[in-house]
């Protein structure tokens, strides 16, 4: 870690109020949002800076979550006159995939973010999934930024191409799903999509399978890393980016960045993401001692091993 | 190997003339058929007798491609008065599923399966997927059975589900997908399922995920192996009997079957169905020097290596 940071990685993200529905039941109103997930994954290895908007509806109880996790909210915008990000979705069968019911922007819809002086010397940064013009102007407030990784969405890639394209050149790596990969490099074979998308200018590429596990491309090799196999899954909502916050966390934390550190932080980013969809919400990660993603990160490398 | 045996691993199978549209192209009458992919993918390891049933129509080219792999013909009844099943699919998009248009059973509608009395001794038997009391009467005329594996897909789970839980009770292994798993275990989750079918009689299932790669349960242990990650499929047709093939070729080419060498088998069935798919029919996998799959199993290792 470096001791001159407040932070050793900032996240720009989503905090939101989520309504789910998945086979294993239904929840209103919980607490959602990509930087939520990121931040409480990555607190269990890193010192977390987290910038994002609630409008003065978010209640005391979910700012303690984040609190509670160390999480530094000196970022955390509160617009006094909206309300905060709602997602409504929900999950059928073997929960592949949300469909997404409502989608109420508020204050997300205005916000535009100014990450705190401590902040912008932060070395390892992750852009969550936004208008990439909006990554963009982050972009340009980080003065020394090590490691930068951004996610984004099919939306962005169908609407807002040329600009995705301008933010890839300019971090260093990207975490999306399968769908995204083969959507933004426009080819259905994903290990081709993946190669492709090397070129575009990150330096590594992770995509996101779901169930499935996980890839990363990197100049120096491919890696595949499975799921961990989990006999319930409650709720995938912020698997992803748990992962992501597990990955970026191990990196930090270690204060590295490099191919081998990359393939240790997906084990790890799988086993946040697996307490995850364990429960709703934050609920099967959050409070959870370290030894538990110690144990579980050894069953997976076990389950890896031929 | 057995040296009284005139083959390790006994294959009953089928042998087809398939018509196959994928996206790289199209072809008609090419060789097919589960023991087909099967033997020729087997036969780097070990001695393989087949068995299975053709009609005059078949060529004698097509028997060649099985003859220089010095697969067993003895098994092979030629049904004079009929013509060869002929299997007609094609393929979409990234290629995950087949979908059939035409099936011709020919002279597989009244076909029984009689094992030559040395195949009767074999050690090591592949039940690919047929009628499930076809199965079991091939069962019924095994004297030695060292390890026995079975297939089976969703026509026999949902139209002859007891007969199908009986040969599951009498069989060591069984290799399905993944949509066969969940319907024969009735569970949306893939690992709850896995296990639920443990419970039904075989010491161990694999599951096969195409392009997502394959999962191993035993009562030792899970395994996750992804797939080899291919930048060109041509046809999946085939893929999941070379890989079936690769196992048990591998495991009767040992003389083994315990977890620690159904893990290495598997990643030799990974390496022969990434050839079988990279071309059409065997034209992938057949005259293949055995060097192509040992260079391509250490490629694998280290793609799955953290």
């Amino acid at each position: 870690m470096s001791d001159d940071a407040v932070c050793d990685l900032c996240v720009v993200g989503t905090l939101a109020f989520d309504d789910v529905a998945t086979p294993a039941g239904r929840r209103e109103g919980i607490l959602g949002g990509s930087a939520t997930y990121f931040s409480v994954a990555a607190s269990y290895f890193a010192r977390v800076g987290l910038v994002g908007v609630v409008g003065a509806d978010f209640p005391p109880a979910f700012r303690r979550v984040l609190e509670a996790h160390g999480v530094d909210l000196s970022g955390l915008e509160v617009d006094a006159g909206g309300r905060t990000f709602h997602w409504s979705g929900r999950y059928a069968g073997a929960m592949e995939q949300a469909e997404t019911l409502a989608t109420d922007l508020n204050v997300l819809a205005t916000f535009s973010p100014r990450l705190p002086e401590a902040f912008r010397r932060a070395p390892y940064v992750f852009l969550a999934n936004t208008d990439p013009r909006i990554q963009a102007a982050v972009l340009d407030q980080l003065t020394a930024p090590r490691l930068v990784v951004m996610d984004t969405m099919n939306l962005w890639i169908d609407v807002a191409r040329e600009p995705l394209l301008e933010v890839m050149r300019r971090v260093d790596g990207v975490i999306i799903n399968d769908a995204e990969a083969r959507a933004l490099a426009r080819q259905p074979n994903l290990i081709a999509a993946g190669k492709a998308l090397l070129e575009l200018g990150p330096r590594f590429l992770i995509v996101k399978k779901g169930e499935h596990g996980s890839f990363l491309f990197s100049r120096e090799r491919l890696f595949a890393l499975p799921s961990y196999p989990l006999e319930r899954v409650v709720d995938p909502t912020g698997a992803g980016d748990s992962f992501a916050g597990g990955i970026l966390g191990y990196l930090a934390g270690a204060g590295e960045g490099d191919t081998a550190h990359l393939c240790r932080a997906m084990i790890y980013g799988t086993v946040v993401a697996s307490f995850t969809v364990s429960d709703f919400s934050l609920d099967g990660l959050a409070g959870r001692p370290r030894a538990d993603l110690d144990a579980r990160a050894r069953e997976l490398e076990a389950f890896i091993a031929p």
